[in-house]
């Protein structure tokens, strides 16, 4: 077949009678190539294809499983979904041959292909299983790690409150308070939250750095096809899984469902990598990881479809149809294995269940634009600050992540316990401010009316103080989420405007305003307002709708409120978009520099790619380079890849081949074919009739000219490594269509090719970065102020931990030291390895690697 | 500016010096022409653009108002979107421009800007209210409609019965049966109904033949890109809107969601088509339609959630961010008018509200398997038959309409009135369904244990009676649905089934099996089952499953069974897709074979483009041809678009032109510029200094060697009409790539390029046909049998047919004649002009029209 091709010279203009009529009937007879092969130029034109042989697939799976494991980069949508479908295609045609050859057993086939047609589901299904089993354990160590603060259960001492005094009301005596002196159950609860957040840095320092925070927007990049190696690890795992409940048990203002999606997902890529399916393919991963992700935050909320929505809203910047329905089947496992553990023995997936038995009037509607107001502004002040917070952090606070969370625990503790809101577990406590009235769940006195004005206040502290240590906990080296603190103050500054406008209707009845309300009836459900506050700051902070509305619904029940609450909602986007653009998890990522290129985003530059492209690229030329000079080349570039030219006057275009191929392909030619360093290699086959040869299994192809001289005069075949249709654009193409490519198709470069020539190459870093140019130009901004005050922050606390090392020092006689990095703080900077490691996950900035392409 | 980038000569290689250096701070000082254009040669490598004049914008829009009414095209993405950019640059400079003169107007500025801005929010609010409205109008008018057959309100006749006895259970004195003798109601009933199907089937006939069926399938291609002129146009909207509730009460098995979504996204398009902002551009505007279609389906079910992921999962194969909170807005809107209008009187947007106090039991868990089941097999059935009666129907009763309807709600009326579910509408026997025994709603005694069998065997009559209806109704000439049909069936099988599983457990209460139960007290609801069947039904005919979740809990708030309603749309949807591929809406766009790419569809065919492409295509040399030359060009072929090369020789790709532009340009040249026949055209302009020019406002361009002969020898520059930077692949690219291209990026061709030159183009058809021939290819279907049956019934049915017309000719003596085409049924034929109007809508067939392009 390559002979009949090959016998087209490439000269000859391409033949005027159209090859389609007969492709109906050849299709299944012609195999293509592994790696979308050029085979001859003369083919090319016509685009046929050779067959693929057994070595050339060995060398595509060892190439994609180096590629696996290459940190820091970003894989190739395009080349991958290529690669699949070759694959797939290949196994099928070997596979009829295989059982057609075995005769008879057709059974073996039947429960080869229900197998391999099934093992997505099967992965899935694993996962799911796994996150659920996971979730519930987590529950159940987070409910009686917090309680273990305030008291224990003289019955069994593994229980936790709830589980001790089962079935009774409001307390019961086989739970017992630590003492019953006051002062001393405030120390406890100081010292052990202290102890558990040393519990949980230590462990996220010493055995996974990547661990600590929240790793949504981690997750999200590596979604997008950024690769980072070990951020999905099993160690990152077991670690997050172990120090998640001690962390929230400290009573840090961290919530658990970004650390729950991040296990899942973790689980699901350490399940997924024993399949060959995933273990081969990273697109097809990150399918799987977008449903773990969905299922991460199902199990956190109890919330399937919530999950499911954040997934698509959120972490996946393409979500195809078919991972929708991954994820709602991974949902479904995982869900359903929690409430079949039932780790709350309710019964129930609902967190909270709430009867909200009137409806709502037309006339609350001004008081809900309030809470939507308010939940986009809380968003963007919190982002505002907290990014300068980690920016703090990042400068200065990075060799000390272990002091840094106990401190912070302790100060928590220190402030929290007084208030009757914050001294619970934040989830409690949107339980009771989320309640009505009626019905007799009276925590506290909240509804009693003669205590309205003190609630009203403690509501406003608990929202104020709970706002700063969102800011300055959000981020810290442990695992953190901020959904849950978000919901949490949301919810109390709901609640307290819910009891003013309650205290409004009391006060005018029979107001015009409230005519709509029956006379001598409750009208007003404070609780109420508590759900579409906790909604509103939820939504503010992480700029997400519709996944935030069928949340609150999953999470409570309450059907009758989904217009308040889309009002809300509504609003606060309205809002947060005024106050600036992405949640928090994308202002993570530019605060990091990662390659994202964020899909919500719309662009007006009004310039064509050749601005941004880098112009004259290094390419290599299709012959001539010997591999001397290829190796040098290879070293003394950072470049990802190089496009292949015909020759360095022409400069057209022939294909494109990775760094990473290059260098294997480099190391395969002399390791195996002992190729002399001075052998010239060759990237696109030469014309004329040809067999097919690889590196790997054809002998060295000896030059015509010169057959004696064996070892000085070589020449190696590299075509098969080449790409031969890189996507190549026009230089006048606008960058915004560049972009959508980028965005939609995810290559890992674009080559700029005019006429035939190459002019440029472009990849998402050379947009991302005229981006930030271009943004940087219409908002200039001037951070040294900032940068000042932060100096100034700094020497005031070195001042303080100074003073306070020497008292302790002196107190203790020198036994007891503060400072658990191995050294007082000012000491300790550079003295540990380990911070450099936590530091890494955030210097993968754009700057430091602006030279390696 | 021009002239200084025109002296760079087009041999002298690219400038090794990266121009990126100095972009930052000239980026917005430069100005990009309009459309991309191409100003000089040189330029292209370097991607200077020219700024752009007030004469081509004027052309550019006029093109895109041409552009917007070609029918049975597509729109292209990539241009679309490109032409907005430039807009909104230029729009903005130009406005700082206007500002700045004006001087202290700052406040119009502002105004301006703000309207701008908020333009797409005020287009989205003013058409979630019109639609609000004008489903509150649907569901009085319906619900009156559907009354009116079984009697009248003597208090005030426009009363419905609910309204009528607004407050008294169970009927009351008001409400007025036609008669006390049952024979003469269901006489009544039967011609009522028949009447009313007459009238919705006319009004669609005679003045908005595109009214008729569900249209969602015609939408989903409209929102791909698919331009169909007047599917969306007001007269539409107007006809939808009146024959929807006249075919819904007239008791054919059809429901509202379908033509619910058409009237939202008519309503849209007319709005939308009274701003500028949409009134140009077809991409922006399909953002609106894809919240229109959402909306729709949120009025029709009270489920703005729903909505939005109805539009997400089914509607759009493309669906941004943006989209999705648009989406959500007009959700909003709708169905918060929906609510303020409360048509129902009931205060609640939920349908039905059902109050499940039980939890479910794992045990139950077969019973929902057996229900998923059963929606899966029900889809793949009611599809398959109703595919092959569309079939018939498009081969045999496209002349009489009108018949049609009325003798199909006619026998409808004859078999639905002995049954007590199938008598009464089918949203009300739906909520009877659903209900759970307990609270005293026992309708007709259905939960009466004495009566069961008879349940049962209602049931399932029912069922299969319901199914036989819907298979011969979807689809005939009035507004039809096909979602509330198939629920209602699915929810009289549940119910079903659940009676059963009810006998089953009080015959073996002891059993291991229901061991969960607690003893004595009622453990299985039989509406629980209704709901999922119900549930199972929707997701098994349109292969949804989010948003049947959705939607189920929304339309009853019935969170508790979030999970079994998941296992069973999960069980369903896996059926289903063993069943064959795509939903009813799918197989619809296949069965009338419109252009759509299916986002949902993975392929693996394993060539390259050039197995599909249409080699060597009609391209026009950038000069040589004359105006008369090119529109013999025009004139003889079809295609939609011509390729620019450089000359016949060397075939290097310049551009490409649309037809309609390039007729645009012809007709411009010659009226404007009276260009004489002989003129030569340029489609490139030439090397060297040379001034932007349009046809428009250039004088004609005089060529160098002649002037004196001015009429004789002229030269027309139609360079700006050319788009220089058509996408372009590599012919070896994979076919598979090159559909994921259409898929996501949306251009209406894609040029296929080998070193610059052009060999081939491909266009969305060409992948389908290629597709087609595939499948094809792989299932042989031989379908001559089918049509032979085809024939034979339609003989059955002529035969009958003649028969009643002579017999009722005889008895009436000639007074009353059947057939309201104008003739008897077989004259008729050709009779009238307008059912082949009727008929063009299915007629779109990728056959007919495969040689235009």
């Amino acid at each position: 077949m390559n002979r009949r091709i090959s016998s087209i010279s490439i000269h000859e203009p391409a033949p005027p009678t159209r090859r389609r009529s007969s492709y109906a009937t050849s299709v299944s007879s012609r195999n293509p190539t592994l790696n979308r092969r050029l085979s001859a130029l003369s083919t090319a034109e016509q685009g046929d294809v050779a067959p693929v042989s057994a070595a050339d697939e060995t060398v595509a799976e060892e190439l994609a499983e180096i590629k696996r494991y290459e940190d820091f980069t970003t894989i190739d949508w395009v080349q991958d979904a290529a690669r699949e479908n070759q694959r797939r295609k290949a196994r099928r045609q070997e596979r009829a041959g295989f059982f057609e050859r075995q005769g008879r057993l057709g059974w073996r086939r039947k429960v080869w292909e229900a197998y391999d047609a099934g093992q997505g589901w099967i992965v899935v299904t694993l996962i799911g299983v796994a996150i659920g089993l996971n979730a519930a354990f987590l529950n159940i160590a987070t409910e009686w790690l917090s309680d273990i603060k305030l008291g224990y259960c003289t019955t069994a001492f593994y229980l936790n409150e709830s589980f001790c005094c089962w079935g009774a009301e409001g307390g019961c005596a086989e739970w017992h308070r630590w003492s019953t002196f006051w002062p001393l159950n405030y120390l406890l609860y100081i010292v052990i939250a202290g102890l558990l957040a040393f519990c949980s840095a230590r462990l996220v320092k010493s055995y996974a750095p990547y661990a600590a925070g929240s790793g949504i927007s981690e997750i999200k990049c590596i979604i997008a096809g950024f690769v980072m190696k070990g951020f999905l690890g099993f160690w990152t795992l077991l670690i997050k899984t172990l120090a998640m409940p001690l962390a929230i048990a400290s009573g840090l203002s961290v919530g658990k469902e970004g650390p729950s999606v991040h296990y899942a997902v973790c689980t699901g890529n350490v399940i997924s990598r024993l399949f060959d399916k995933y273990r081969r393919n990273a697109a097809k991963t990150r399918e799987v990881l977008s449903a773990c992700a969905a299922a991460g935050v199902a199990v956190a909320f109890g919330s399937p479809i919530g999950g499911v929505l954040f997934s698509l809203e959120e972490m996946s910047n393409y979500f195809p149809l078919k991972t929708l329905w991954r994820s709602y089947y991974c949902c479904l496992v995982a869900t359903a294995v929690l409430a079949a553990m039932n780790p709350f023995r309710t019964g129930q997936l609902v967190m909270f269940t709430v009867k909200y038995d009137r409806s709502w009037h037309f006339f609350e509607l001004p008081f809900y634009v309030l809470l939507g107001v308010f939940g986009g502004l809380y968003g963007a002040f919190v982002m505002k600050w907290n990014l300068r917070m980690q920016a703090f952090r990042k400068r200065y606070l990075s060799a000390y992540p272990i002091l840094e969370s106990v401190i912070l625990a302790i100060a928590t503790a220190v402030l929290c316990y007084p208030n009757m809101f914050l001294r619970i577990d934040m989830t409690e406590s949107m339980e009771i401010l989320f309640l009505e009235c009626e019905g007799g769940h009276d925590y506290n006195k909240l509804c009693d009316q003669q205590n309205r004005w003190r609630m009203v206040f403690s509501l406003f502290c608990a929202t104020i103080l709970r706002t700063f240590l969102v800011i300055i906990s959000y981020g810290c080296k442990v695992p953190a989420g901020i959904f849950v603190p978000s919901m949490a103050i949301g919810a109390s500054f709901g609640r307290m405007v819910g009891i003013l406008v309650q205290a409004l209707h009391e006060r005018f009845p029979a107001a015009a305003f409230f005519a709509a309300c029956e006379p001598d009836v409750t009208c007003i459900t404070p609780g109420t307002y508590a759900f579409l506050g906790a909604g509103a700051a939820l939504s503010g902070i992480m700029h997400i709708t519709i996944s935030v509305v069928v949340i609150m619904f999953e999470l409570t029940g309450a059907l009758t409120y989904i217009l308040p609450t889309m009002i809300v909602v509504g609003v606060t986007k309205g809002v947060a978009e005024r106050c600036g653009k992405g949640g928090v998890a994308d202002r993570m990522i530019w605060f990091n520099g990662f390659p994202f290129l964020d899909s919500k985003e719309d662009h007006t530059f009004g310039v064509p790619v050749s601005h941004t492209m880098t112009a004259n690229p290094s390419a290599i030329p299709a012959k001539g380079l010997t591999i001397k000079e290829l190796e040098r080349v290879v070293s003394e570039t950072k470049f990802q890849g190089f496009p292949i030219i015909e020759d360095n006057d022409s400069k057209i275009l022939l294909g494109y081949i990775g760094r990473t191929e290059l260098r294997y392909a480099l190391d395969r030619a002399k390791r195996e074919q002992m190729a002399s360093p001075t052998a010239e290699c060759f990237f696109a086959p030469p014309d004329g009739p040809r067999t097919a040869t690889t590196p790997s299994t054809a002998a060295p192809t000896v030059s015509f000219d010169d057959v004696a001289d064996i070892t000085g005069r070589m020449s190696v075949d590299f075509s098969k490594f080449v790409d031969p249709t890189p996507l190549a654009v026009h230089p006048r193409l606008p960058l915004e269509t560049v972009m959508e490519l980028f965005k939609k198709l995810g290559p890992r470069v674009i080559l700029v090719e005019h006429r035939g020539r190459l002019t440029g190459l472009v990849t998402i870093k050379d947009c991302l970065k005229y981006q930030f140019l271009v943004e940087a130009h219409e908002n200039p901004k001037d951070d040294s102020v900032l940068r000042a005050g932060q100096e100034r922050l700094w020497v005031v606390i070195r001042r303080v931990a100074g003073w306070v090392r020497d008292h302790i020092g002196r107190y203790s006689g020198g036994r007891f030291r503060v400072g658990d990095d191995g050294g007082s703080p000012p000491a300790a900077a550079g003295g540990d390895r380990r911070p450099e490691s936590v530091e890494r996950e955030q210097d993968v900035e754009l700057e430091d690697r602006r030279d390696g392409l």
